[in-house]
């Protein structure tokens, strides 16, 4: 009796995580996708609102941790149980993150919306976006469900972020280098779609700590990386002006 | 008699993952060192090793976290103790990011050894390469001695990374726009640029960590922020040649 007890209060505090995990995950979504619309638009009064939501998110992580130390104090779980807990402030942490490079889109789309308009990759970033707040949503029902196939599935579909993000930096690249007045917004642009790339990764992290959760260990394979913007280099082939 | 072996064991396996932080932290010196070196003088020989050297630094955040999770399993510990392990994956994974971020500047050296030289910020990035260097030192000093002053001084500090950030962001716009030629060479230095800043970042997440452990909460004082590169915005005073 009192064993079933301690068992139920377990779950209950292991079902409280979850939940801010989820809140969490939640507040993150909405974050890069206020980003988005934010940025296609140019549109300040919502990008202020997205640089000004990130103290939210920053306090589920802490929330979260606090959760995590406080569990295992108290009810010293072990294995499949301990992993459970041991995840929870790792995954809060890439959403700390994912939502701080949220804010910095928010951040850069403030001056965009002051500079020379460069919409020609608007296209492109929109789906960059979509994808890697749809991979965001996606990872989270895999936490909820434990399931590790729809969470290597998502750390497969960041190889296609990464070749979105080498087609982008070489276009902006290509911008800059015609009319290097456009700097000011190529460069943000620049890192607006590295932080993408960036968002996209942390999914993957969440993806590989779920793997962990449920079988005590990291994905063997290697994660598909096509990043290669580390090692572009563009021929001058167009003259300046 | 018992309970003081259960004491010192315990005391063991804690000295044991503050060795593995130690060895980690002093890898990652010399990563950052290294990719220091290489960048200068563009050494692409260097530069290779430091990339290649990046997977002992992974391996290690994989053994502390399975130190402390270990750790936890087998002593259950309470209060002071426990902090001091459940900070421990936390210190890993920013020094393993640290440890991403020198394997990225060694990475963009591959490139800038084959371009147009631009040698004039040399002097900035040193500078910056030192100071997030010294950063990352006095921080594991301080992990040790669990002095909340000196971590508190290394928060303190990145300010003035940040400032320098701020500078050397904007000298390589300049660049670019007297000579849209110089796009590959520049672009990489602004990453490189952000790359040292954010090593600096991650030394102060360690010294919250630092705070946490010894106090049982993160410093309350938020930490002065000066990077304001995300809203640079470049007048286009100087003429495209």
């Amino acid at each position: 009796m009192n064993d079933e007890h301690i068992v139920s209060s377990f779950d209950e505090d292991l079902n409280n995580i979850a939940s801010l995990i989820l809140e969490m995950g939640g507040l993150v979504e909405v974050q890069i996708s206020d980003a988005r619309t934010a940025l296609l638009s140019r549109d300040p009064n919502l990008a202020e609102q997205v640089v000004s939501k990130d103290s939210g998110v920053d306090k589920l992580e802490t929330a979260i941790d606090n959760a995590a130390v406080g569990l295992i104090a108290k009810r010293q779980p072990v294995a499949r149980d301990l992993r459970t807990v041991v995840v929870a402030p790792k995954i809060a942490h890439n959403l700390e993150r994912m939502g701080d490079l949220a804010k910095n889109i928010a951040k850069r789309t403030l001056v965009l919306a002051r500079s020379q308009p460069i919409t020609a990759p608007n296209n492109t970033i929109g789906r960059m976006c979509d994808m890697v707040q749809q991979m965001t949503n996606e990872v989270l029902g895999a936490y909820v469900k434990r399931d590790t196939v729809v969470a290597e599935q998502v750390r497969q579909r960041d190889e296609e972020v990464d070749y979105m993000h080498n087609a982008l930096f070489r276009e902006l690249l290509t911008y800059i280098m015609e009319d290097p007045r456009a700097i000011t917004p190529c460069m943000h642009l620049l890192f607006i779609a590295k932080n993408i790339e960036r968002i996209g990764d942390h999914t993957t992290n969440i993806a590989d700590q779920i793997h962990f959760m449920v079988h005590g260990e990291v994905p063997e394979q290697e994660r598909p990386k096509s990043d290669d913007t580390s090692s572009t280099m563009i021929e001058n082939e167009i003259e300046p002006r």
